[in-house]
């Protein structure tokens, strides 16, 4: 778990931010349907709850779960959530009135709340001015969490340390037995070694796709009972989360024969991550990198259905996003402390899919590729 | 997969919805952060799309990845989002447009969009009036969901034989080695019995909480290589999603010896689950079989932190919600074809927490038992 003093420094930062735009509080929420993690990012409680943050420098949250925030939280004081029946507007008012908040407060409520429960708090408390915005709390955290801490760095470290160990034994496991092991046994395999080497769990769930499925960005269902590393182009994507921060690669597994169409996207794959990993560099807006990508896919004929890559840490989507489509928008260049994954891959409804991901650390002004996911090509 | 007829008598009745309230069309959205399964429950493609239904009888879906909606989506045409960059306000806004919507359009959004994704839309296209409330659309929808038509009735008993089956099994597995089993393991078997049996994958990450651990009503990680079945109670908490529809069951695991404390717990809960199952009736509100079971709680000197139990289906935790705080708020009352899970449960910090959660089925104006959980007890 991370130490409680880098809670607070970060807590600092929204104390900060609080006076800065004369605000009373931020409120965040993480919540079944409503996700946040930059909940956990700012007092290590890791879901259900809400967390108000007051000016003057004080935190409280308030969890659906008592003792399991007893035991992790790092806050000034703790309100069980059902004292106000898990609602939202219920708990909002009861905190502010016990506060004697006075009548020209301002509160701003994360971007991440729903417009009705929003509009609803306006209404029930029309005192208060609410302010929910796009690039408000939400953003300002986001760019924190965008540049990792020593201690961040050191766990998403050990995350790909563990994945690493997991893509030796996913290349031993299909090399010894090849066409024999499922889509099903393989994620297991990948779950059941990341918990073991002390894991959290997975960052999120992993896809396998034989050949026949893997045409799909993310296939549907996720794996199945149907063996994995048949003829044509496999893919593996996961994530594993150690103490929250996740890493994310994906292995291709090639097996042959292979048609043009495979043998031209497996080519276009490989030269395109190449390009990539040499367009990362300091000061670099992400979206240039993403634009290079883009267009030496289309130079080959290709078009990419996703982005180039994206933050990864607490979330296995967050920023820095690689995408072409994010240019002229404020973006943060890229710099050290910056963990992202890129992931070039190309998919068509015949010939299927290939994806290559890998995790990246920005530091000392370079890239640094953290895990070592490959092309798997096995024997015919 | 559900016929695609079922999904068009669903579409039909947005239909009419639009024209009762003169809307121009709705909007629904399942992403990543903002999920709905109210989407798949129209049309049937899984997630990562937006869709729209237009007055007078046409639906279009924008999905991410276009190959598997083209397998499974029932929708009269397709467009990639990826078409509009994947940004909410482009699709918006290129959809108006294209379909020539004229100035005084009224659009309802499902409420389940953030609060600054509907203002930019409000400010984008000052034209349109859009309407996103907390009773609109997703209610709506949610009602129609909470009642289960015969197709549904039978995924929901597809996937409750399947966890019966896994029921028997944990039961052989845990009394063949008692102690010996690690959490991990249960949440594999699991999981591994399920997709054998054909379930696309499980409602929510299982939670194994052995009796160090089973204090916190979701235990946190879900699972760890510690061992199950030890002296106390353990909780596992499960389902199984057939085609979509997902069961909800939860088993406690008793090994004596047992405290005081602990062996009023168990009492309790199995006191206050029979009264559960007897107050079950057709036209009663949800929120008063809540209420009574809290009163049970009470006189026996508990307080029971989560409510009583929910509807299951597309979601594990969807309409009905059998909580007593809902009293006095608009509820539908009881009537064939819903399909909840009751859940009592009791937690304490130093004893442990327990609880027995069963899948019903109401039909022919009675409460049906679908699924087998009950407390294993395991020899000393």
């Amino acid at each position: 778990m991370l130490k409680r003093d880098n809670f607070h420094l970060r807590q600092e930062k929204i104390y900060t931010y609080l006076e800065d735009r004369k605000l009373e509080a931020v409120l965040l929420a993480d919540l079944e349907g409503q996700r946040n993690k930059s909940l956990r990012y700012l007092c290590g409680h890791p879901r259900d709850a809400l967390l108000f943050l007051f000016a003057g420098g004080s935190s409280t949250l308030l969890p659906w779960d008592v003792p399991p925030a007893e035991e992790r939280a790092s806050v000034d004081r703790i309100i069980p959530y059902t004292d106000y029946d898990r609602s939202i507007p219920d708990a909002v008012g009861g905190i502010i009135k016990e506060r004697g908040m006075d009548l020209s407060s301002r509160v701003e409520i994360s971007g991440r709340f729903f417009f009705p429960s929003v509009t609803e708090l306006k209404q029930v408390l029309p005192e208060v001015e609410f302010i929910c915005q796009d690039e408000g709390i939400d953003a300002f955290i986001l760019n924190l969490r965008s540049v990792k801490d020593s201690e961040e760095i050191s766990l998403m470290r050990e995350a790909a340390h563990i994945t690493n160990e997991i893509i030796d034994g996913i290349e031993r496991l299909l090399s010894d037995k090849p066409g024999k092991i499922t889509e099903l046994e393989l994620a297991f395999y990948i779950e059941a070694k990341a918990r073991e080497m002390g894991a959290e769990g997975l960052g999120f769930e992993t896809l396998v796709a034989s050949p026949q499925r893997s045409f799909a960005v993310h296939t549907f269902p996720n794996y199945t009972t149907q063996t994995i590393g048949g003829r044509g182009i496999s893919i593996v994507d996961f994530g594993v989360r150690f103490s929250g921060y996740t890493s994310d690669v994906t292995l291709s597994i090639i097996r042959k024969p292979l048609n043009q169409v495979q043998k031209k996207m497996i080519q276009a794959v490989e030269d395109v991550y190449d390009l990539a990993l040499s367009l990362i560099a300091f000061g670099k807006k992400p979206s240039v990198i993403a634009q290079g990508v883009d267009e030496a896919f289309r130079e080959r004929g290709f078009r990419m259905p996703h982005g180039l890559g994206h933050g990864i840490g607490l979330d296995a989507h967050e920023k820095p996003l690689l995408r072409s489509e994010t240019q002229g928008k404020s973006e943060k260049a890229i710099c050290d402390g910056m963990v992202f994954a890129i992931e070039p891959g190309l998919y068509h409804p015949e010939a299927g899919g290939i994806r290559l991901e890998n995790d990246i650390l920005f530091t000392e002004g370079k890239a640094e590729v953290l895990t070592d996911a490959h092309f798997i090509r096995l024997p015919v």
